[in-house]
């Protein structure tokens, strides 16, 4: 594409919509030659951008309608075809922006990209990628909250999204993935999570552990993989703990020092700065063919402009095509489908030859 | 009964035993007049009391198998019946002691619990409760690990356990109890929160919301109710952010501070004291007929003397005799289990009914 990179901002989604949003906006336009592109009710854009300094580098798009936090991911897909999230989406599914940026419901976010964009060859659905701190240097949370019931075949496939996600954006040729587990016996675990593991021992493409929570810090893994439910509550409850630290600590310490300041800390308490100072910006909708990232509902201006410098980054970065073209990872995901295929069919055969079986046993043996 | 307390403790259950828990049976013989009674490998356990100062309020009881990690539970149970875990619980059952500790596989002690105690009346399965220190007082989060999948039925059941633990044991009497989920809209969240909160509200007891992790620590609710999979891996990760604050504070600060300096600090500090000090006692298995406690399975000497002194407690108070009288849980959980009974039986009359209309419209519509 020729000319500056443009982001398609959702500015009614969000719980603070649209005025959060056209601040973001405002603040991410000072920082960057990308081209931001308002989606939403163009009356009240205007409005909210007509108390704001002029910037040229803004442009609203008119959408009539709003999906809300508690609508059902189908149904806004199905009955909102005209929301400014469905509308942003479309206008990175015809080329005419280069990434997506909502704080929106993400159920609705998952379910329209899905739709519209399409998934990488293979692959069952999509995954939030979250990054932590770890005493290391980070680590990827897969799934942080696409959706919050998984089966086997989406643990499994998350794997593989997270490994070629942290081989293309943050240079680690190599990861070691582990599934959170509770426990790291064969025995333990929900059924999914057992499923997940015996796809990928029989397709033998990663060596992959079960890893617990409480070793989630220590860089014994690059990426964690887990059900959305857990690794969205993981979240929250991280958060929980910064916003109690937050009271425990006199106002500034250890919570306001510069990123000079931050690099200067040594390790330990570093990473303790590197929590308390991450920002809820944007996690990356790992899977779908186009840049999609989801912002936290309750993003500040800094965080909905933190998000929009991210988009930008990986749109840049071309990662969500680069995936998508990833042979390695298009191979184990088939792999992996091919697999599960198979397993869903000897489940078909056994059932119909019990049944069959249970049948002539009805009728008295017959053959 | 007559004379002192018996407690009996699975003194082959936990990652270090026997010795670790020997070792916390002796620190606790030293803090109450209980009587402590070791069941295990009478051999093994002999030599290590052989190497501890003689304390005339330990007696040993032979056990010959063990329940390994590994071990599935409801496996354990059936192979394994004569297993320390086993016998521990047997001696309860019969009267001969008045709590169970175990460090083991809490599978096995969920299965074997079950099996040989009993549950309260209406109950579909116990639920591990674990207090959390909150800005307010303390959160109780059920199920912190009993099972590691869950059905509506059993997390809406678990509302009104974790309200008859904390009105009985905590003396609130008007508990407030959450349900976890990922958000407040009642289209989010995973079937078995959706089936719990439907339920609940249909059954009409008790007034829930669904409360969301970052809001764990502000005192908003006195329990937490989720499926034990993730009720766990929450205690996980909180465990690995106090390791992480450990690395991060320099020694003493503010870890190592007395009970007496941690009541003189004023409250936001408070909050970060008690979980920085919170010992990984052990957790009540709620729900079956007598006192079983499950302590971590990496516990010290320390926190096993914590386990044991927590189940006297436990037992003097009698609160899960009281809990198993507690006529208001015993009408709540047979109502939850009428409403579901009837929920299942209106399922099945419907497949029947499609069903039935399939097979008529396959015989070419004959009534």
């Amino acid at each position: 594409m020729a000319g500056p990179m443009v982001i398609a901002v959702d500015a009614m989604g969000g719980d603070a919509a649209p005025d959060v949003i056209v601040q973001g906006a405002f603040r991410a336009a000072t920082l960057t030659s990308a081209r931001i592109l308002l989606v939403g009710d163009e009356k009240r854009l205007h409005r909210c951008l007509a108390s704001e300094p002029h910037s040229p580098a803004i442009d609203v798009l008119h959408a009539p309608e709003t999906v809300d936090m508690g609508d059902a991911g189908p149904l806004a897909l199905r009955r909102k075809k005209l929301s400014s999230l469905s509308v942003a989406i479309d206008q990175l599914h015809r080329g005419r922006a280069d990434a997506v940026v909502s704080a929106g419901n993400s159920a609705a976010i998952v379910a329209t990209a899905t739709h519209q964009l399409g998934l990488i060859p293979g692959l069952k659905r999509p995954a939030l990628g979250v990054l932590l701190p770890s005493f290391e240097s980070d680590v990827l949370l897969t799934d942080a909250g696409a959706h919050s019931e998984s089966g086997g075949i989406h643990l499994a496939q998350a794997v593989f999204l997270a490994a070629s996600f942290l081989k293309h954006s943050c240079g680690r040729p190599d990861p070691t993935i582990g599934i959170l587990n509770i426990g790291h016996e064969s025995t333990k675990g929900p059924r999914a999570v057992q499923g997940a593991m015996k796809l990928l021992t029989e397709t033998a493409a990663l060596p992959v552990r079960y890893v617990e929570a409480h070793t989630l810090f220590d860089g014994a893994v690059d990426g964690v993989v887990c059900d959305g439910f857990v690794g969205n509550t993981m979240l929250k409850l991280l958060e929980g703990v910064v916003g109690a630290l937050r009271r425990c600590f006199p106002p500034g310490v250890p919570d306001a020092c510069t990123p000079e300041e931050n690099a200067a800390t040594p390790e330990p308490q570093r990473w303790l700065h590197r929590l308390m100072r991450r920002e809820l910006g944007a996690a990356p909708l790992l899977g779908v063919r186009k840049t999609v990232l989801i912002a936290h509902g309750r993003s500040t201006a800094r965080e909905v402009a933190n998000a929009i410098l991210e988009a930008e980054k990986f749109a840049r970065e071309g990662l969500f095509e680069r995936m998508g073209q990833d042979s390695q990872l298009l191979e184990h995901l088939a792999a992996l489908r091919g697999r599960y295929t198979h397993w869903m069919l000897t489940g078909l055969k056994n059932r119909w030859r019990f049944g069959a079986k249970k049948a002539e046993t009805d009728k008295g043996g017959e053959p």
